[in-house]
């Protein structure tokens, strides 16, 4: 039975380079695969893509009564709306342990490092298949764009050898530059709505039974933000109300500086300066050296709101 | 940090052997580990901890504040009580997906093959660590006796190919021998308490809400149960009430005549039928064929409760 390959919600390029990346080792060893994808693609991705000549994957919400792998996560708030119809045949992450559980024996490849397409390859390796040149393309935006060209705590070692393997069969020279280029497509925000920034890559959490969206932006310069800094604080209001949360959070990342500014809106005010030390003012407040969310933002509030 | 390297409660040798095998292979790579365990060693542990040389694993229940590799299970119930005080940096499986999360990035290698110990084995090769000659003994009795001597429709070439290659690296010869010899040990019950007999290998699932036991005894024919049949039916009765269950099931397996004799008290007296396809008379019914609690017994039962 045909499997379908999928990431997570507001699928960033791990999600999305990962379910093509796996889909075809998959198809390589006889497992049937397609790759598909939970929604629209970033802009990011769709220039990786463009880049090294791919199509967006299969856009399906519904996989009742199918074979799922899932990609880059493992919680059920990030999984398709029915996955409790569907048969979760594999796990490829690199998160914490979510609260997806399955009634049968599974394959879940799961990692302390910096992106599952750095997994992937691994899986590769396992099994002895030669990674075509565009799909090593992909993977390695991927993972520099995962590990902000390895500039996050999440970034290992193993990341880092996997790009330049990577690198490699994919024939490029200068991987940072392409990596810079990428971060510059990022940074564009000009003309984008504001509901569809906050959503580019976010992410709800379930803290102790409280639902805590969190969004990241991460760009080259942070003046981008200046004329919607106030649209984007009323915009996470919003969505605190709309969706019943207990807390809204939205990262702006500053890569070259290497810190982010965050916009905050949450039930309880104290909850900020509990987790991070540092108390908000007028719903901002400057983290230096903090470019995780998965490390840096989610552990400590998760431990604040326990 | 040191670690802690655990398998399930009420340990088989699975647990025991993966968390010997593993400690010493995270040694190796700097990474230090002790195995413990959760309980006492089965008849068949003894066994084959006694014939390769290893005295059993620290006997230690708290697990507060500890790094903790989780052998053999991903499920709160078989974990140590106070695991959610602890910090889960691992775990090694072949079941489906249990409940248990995390708040960090951890590693988890779960294959669906029939053993954790081949999965252990694919971790020594992954690292390029040297498995030493006793090590390779015990994870092969241990994948003998999950796989049933590779009766077990839960066995799979992956797991046929690392016991060969674990007997070679061992030196056994006759590996299926040294398999029926381990299983006739475990056949020996006489003298034992019927209560260690349920015991012995037994397991609390969480289904639907509802708490459900399942004990196994695999044994080379059912005749050692004859004079005990009424006592163990008596006794599961009993666990039922004490431990709230929804339902007690205590499986003998033939391994010989390949099927298992079911004793079963239950809430819901239709349950059974509904999984299986067969209704229990005076709280016995046997099912031919069926040898793997975790692949033929749990899920059919699981649909039933869904």
């Amino acid at each position: 039975m045909t499997m379908y390959v999928v990431g997570h919600k507001i699928p960033d390029s791990d999600s999305i380079c990962g379910a093509i990346a796996l889909a075809y080792l998959k198809n390589q060893i006889d497992e049937p695969a397609i790759a598909s994808r939970l929604g629209e693609l970033s802009p990011e991705t769709a220039f990786i893509l463009d880049k090294f000549g791919f199509e967006a994957p299969e856009f399906k919400e519904s996989y009742a009564g199918e074979n799922v792998y899932i990609v880059d996560h493992s919680e059920l708030t990030q999984a398709p709306d029915d996955i409790a119809q569907a048969t979760i045949v594999g796990i490829v992450d690199h998160h914490k342990l979510g609260d997806l559980t399955t009634s049968t024996p599974l394959e879940c490849w799961i990692r302390p490092v910096g992106c599952s397409n750095t997994i992937i390859k691994m899986m590769y390796d396992f099994h002895n298949v030669e990674i075509p040149k565009d799909i090593a393309g992909i993977m390695m935006c991927a993972i520099l764009s995962d590990t902000v060209i390895f500039k996050s705590p999440t970034c290992t070692t193993a990341d880092i050898k996997c790009v330049e393997a990577l690198a490699e069969i994919a024939g490029i020279e200068d991987y940072k530059a392409l990596g810079m280029e990428m971060f510059k497509v990022k940074s564009a925000v000009e003309g984008t709505p504001v509901r569809d920034l906050v959503m580019r890559d976010f992410k709800d959490f379930n803290m102790n039974g409280n639902k805590v969206g969190i969004g990241q932006l991460e760009v080259i310069d942070l003046a981008v933000f200046d004329d919607i800094k106030a649209e984007l604080a009323a915009d996470i209001a919003a969505m605190k109300n709309e969706g019943e949360r207990h807390t809204m959070m939205l990262l702006l990342t500053d890569i070259m500086k290497e810190g982010s500014e965050v916009l905050v809106i949450s039930e309880d005010d104290t909850l900020i300066e509990r987790a991070y030390g540092k108390a908000p003012t007028d719903g901002k407040v400057w983290l230096d050296g903090v470019l995780s969310r998965k490390k840096q933002v989610v552990p400590p509030l998760q431990d604040a709101f326990a």
